[in-house]
């Protein structure tokens, strides 16, 4: 008995050496720490400020803000502004328009596009269409008040630095949480979309309700448009042009 | 002791229960077998052929492709096609060319790049760049000689279906070992392009030698190009533009 428990416990403690290993050379593989502090939104409970340094320290992330960096603007450009979800649109061919440029950045928050803004307004580009906050909700643990404050900040720098820019802010997108299981719930973007719209009115900007041309009978991201329950197919990506080219070619 | 050794045993189980259900929900939540299918280069050696099929499976890759397939190509149009390091490169904006139509997506291989070609040669398009097949090597383990066979079969579709088009075959990049931690070695890289350097001479295709102008003086992708030693930055790319604006304008 105490020999089978021994090599029983053996057995065990050499399979948790090897998960443990295997979970550090994950992480490592991955982008170690600021990887780590980006994946565990607890850690920003316990006052972790990396959480949000680590949010640009993606390769990925990293790889392309030096790439757009060195993309100049034009006045003449539409800057499509945002997260992943503007990113994976190829924007200028699905609206038929080579001043638009693609400024979205997979992974990218409030805060992220707050710190990349000065590049791309300097130029004083015709207009912004901004979709942004989801990843400050889902990977930053922000609330919508908090994401709010940052989006402002946004704004005010437009509006001082190029004036004449006409800003379209577009609603958050629904989420499916069947298919996807980050810790945003539609709930906290259906109240970031409410304060998004009160912010487009203060502003004078238009506000673009994309949110309720998404959403399936349980008012969740319809899965016609998804397979992962957050970003979009090219179905979704059509809809959304349809829906914003009035604003593009007004 | 023995009650050590019994509360140490139930403290190690329980972390083995842990470990395994969080790998499980892990697993699940990146998209299930056919997610663990792709990663693990084993299954495809235990004659898995689900390998090849899981790399069409990422939520990414349906998305992307969904989108480019609703976007039609046109005989103007010079088309760069390969896998996340085409999928990166913001080509129109780089060689100042909006003729030119971002066509690589992210985890592609030689595999789906023979798979979705019909749509993109059927319009006959006036160019194709190319790179293709580190995937290959890093996720299906791939032989070189492997890679040459499907990569034959696109260029005799080209030439088949679209005669006119000038394909201009890129040599795949370098990797830097310290940084990635794939299955992929540079040897195996240099052999695939000594390969493709003899296809393009049989197809009197341009080869176009990129991997030499991105090494450091250990033959390795340089650090200066990349943060996770596979993927490029944006001095990488604006070098990969001037090294390629001749062809494109030729």
């Amino acid at each position: 008995m105490n020999q089978t428990m021994q090599a029983l416990l053996g057995l065990s403690l050499c399979l948790n050496a090897f998960f443990i290993s295997f979970g550090v050379w994950l992480i490592l593989k991955r982008g170690g720490l600021p990887y780590l502090a980006m994946r565990v939104p607890l850690l920003k409970k316990l006052g972790v400020s990396i959480v949000q340094i680590a949010s640009f320290n993606f390769p990925y992330y990293d790889h392309r803000q030096s790439q757009l960096v060195l993309l100049p603007i034009q006045s003449s450009n539409i800057v499509f502004l945002g997260d992943s979800i503007t990113d994976e649109g190829e924007w200028a061919e699905l609206l038929a328009n080579s001043a638009i440029r693609n400024r979205g950045i997979s992974s990218d928050t409030t805060i992220g596009v707050l710190d990349r803004l000065p590049n791309l307004i300097t130029p004083q580009p015709q207009k912004i269409f901004l979709m942004i906050g989801v990843n400050d909700l889902s990977n930053l643990g922000r609330s919508p008040a908090e994401i709010i404050q940052t989006y402002t900040e946004i704004l005010i720098q437009i509006r001082a630095r190029s004036p004449q820019t006409h800003v379209f802010i577009q609603s958050v997108l629904p989420i499916n949480p069947k298919l996807f299981l980050g810790f945003v719930t539609n709930k906290n973007i259906r109240t970031l979309n409410e304060l998004l719209q009160h912010l487009a009115d203060e502003f004078s900007h238009s506000y673009i309700d994309l949110h309720s041309q998404f959403l399936d009978a349980n008012q969740q991201l319809d899965t016609k448009y998804t397979s992962d329950g957050i970003h979009l197919n090219g179905i979704a990506y059509q809809r959304w042009a349809d829906l914003i080219n009035p604003y593009v070619l007004s």
